[in-house]
């Protein structure tokens, strides 16, 4: 796992690199220029982008042909943490240990800060001189879809309302599938798809990519219960505390752990079927669902 | 001057229509879908879309490949509007006499719909079936170009940190090339490249697009001051009454009359240069610099 440890580090700096001057490529100096990089540099895992990359990698994709999207991915991934954490939305001060972007500057700019990232995430890839149109048109369509109104804003949506009450397992599946799942599957997507995946073999990592949002969320929920707090960088037993439904208040702890290993193996199967289980991806779905923050 | 206003009326029905079949075809029913329905039924005279398919026939493009870029410029101009109109930003209660989507629905669901409305607009782009690849790159980078950091929410920014202080008349230009202009020269520019317009005739087209965002600017600026309040269905008299910058208080209003006339003079002079000058956007130049709404 070591070297897996590594990989992440040197991408994730060079994925930091990337957003960073395409902010100061797209921008002006100024406020708003200002509030952009800040919760761009607020940092966090690039989960996504190093998804989209290592797919990529599997299927032997060039690099340089995924950078823009990668960080198209990241920028959407930012702009959403942005609008959640707003107080109309839900209200926190603190990301990551830092200021939240309204408590750092204000809600107006925030707000504008989010809408400018949103809107250059579309411009990155439509600008990018590796690709040619028809993946241009193709990431972009996929991205839109994946973000928009059936995808990760649908999800953010049904989250704030059944925030108090209780919701069945069906509902809890189709909320994680929309406002975290549909960014990884798409990051999975367009990475084999850059790589020229065949048909069944992008068919195959659809599969991959919705079981990896699940393991992703279920963990989420399990590290809420199981996790250290000073690992996590964040309160643990939270969940506990409100109505909020998750998988282990459904299927009690052990439940939660068997459903994550059922999505664990639908995910390297997929790996296999897609002929790319001998990959960096196999490891990655390993360190998803047994990371300890 | 009737039969424009009939144009007017019926492109507006037409927009209108298609403008809530995309809203119904890309999303589910629910509180998201009725608050994008809400502000994309909210009206208002469509005249960027109208402007944006009024120059692609002038140049000779058929009407069905301009529907997307043309929906696609009033959903980010609606996504807009529900943003702006945010209590951290404008706070409105009110926009042509009806609640604002904060005030029927509420915050969160506000920011989100307007959140959904851009994201949809490069979708519809995106997926349209009548453009090719290369048309739909090409419009997607300029809108995105148009509506972002260095466009339209860059003006917002910049017009919010310019409301308590006196701003000189470059400043203030660049407020609303930003604000308002860049996405009323996209509808010129959009409609001139969907018809095939030549090089030279686009660069004349841009000429004429910056100058009737500022018309439309100085025009607004002069029915606060000498406009009639119930034809306007909003008060008079508001810019006086802060300290914002407006074209007649840094001009005097014949001043900012004779700067209205220098623009119309300069768009008339681009269309007769791009051979476009006995259609329908010669009128439409004269409606815009002398509206009474």
């Amino acid at each position: 796992m070591e070297s897996l440890k590594d990989y992440f580090s040197q991408q994730k700096l060079y994925i930091n690199d990337k957003l960073i001057q395409y902010v100061y490529e797209y921008t002006d100096p100024g406020r708003l220029q200002d509030a952009m990089l800040y919760s761009i540099e607020a940092g966090g895992k690039r989960l996504r982008p190093i998804l989209l990359m290592s797919t990529a990698e599997a299927f032997g994709a060039e690099e340089k042909r995924t950078l823009a999207a990668a960080c198209a991915l990241e920028m959407i991934h930012t702009y959403s943490l942005i609008h959640d954490d707003l107080p109309s939305m839900d209200n926190d001060d603190l990301r990551r240990g830092k200021p939240t972007s309204h408590i750092m500057f204000d809600e107006a700019t925030a707000t504008l800060a989010g809408d400018a990232l949103l809107t250059l995430s579309f411009q990155v890839i439509s600008e990018d001189p590796n690709l040619e149109d028809g993946e241009k048109v193709y990431l972009l369509r996929e991205l839109a879809s994946a973000s928009g109104a059936r995808g990760m804003v649908a999800g953010q949506m049904h989250d704030m309302q059944s925030e108090d009450r209780h919701i069945p397992l069906h509902e809890l599946e189709t909320i994680h599938k929309n406002k975290t799942g549909k960014l990884i599957r798409f990051a999975i997507l367009a990475g084999a798809y850059l790589g020229q995946a065949s048909e069944e073999s992008m068919d195959q990592m659809k599969v991959m990519g919705d079981a990896l949002g699940l393991i992703f969320q279920i963990q989420d929920d399990i590290l809420d219960v199981t996790g250290d707090a000073d690992v996590l960088g964040k309160p643990t037993g939270s969940d506990e505390n409100n109505l909020k439904s998750t998988y282990p208040k459904l299927l009690g702890l052990d439940g939660a752990i068997q459903q994550k290993a059922n999505y664990v193996d639908s995910a390297q199967n997929a790996l296999r079927s897609a002929g790319v289980d001998g990959t960096l991806l196999s490891e990655l779905i390993h360190y998803l669902s047994s990371r300890d923050r």
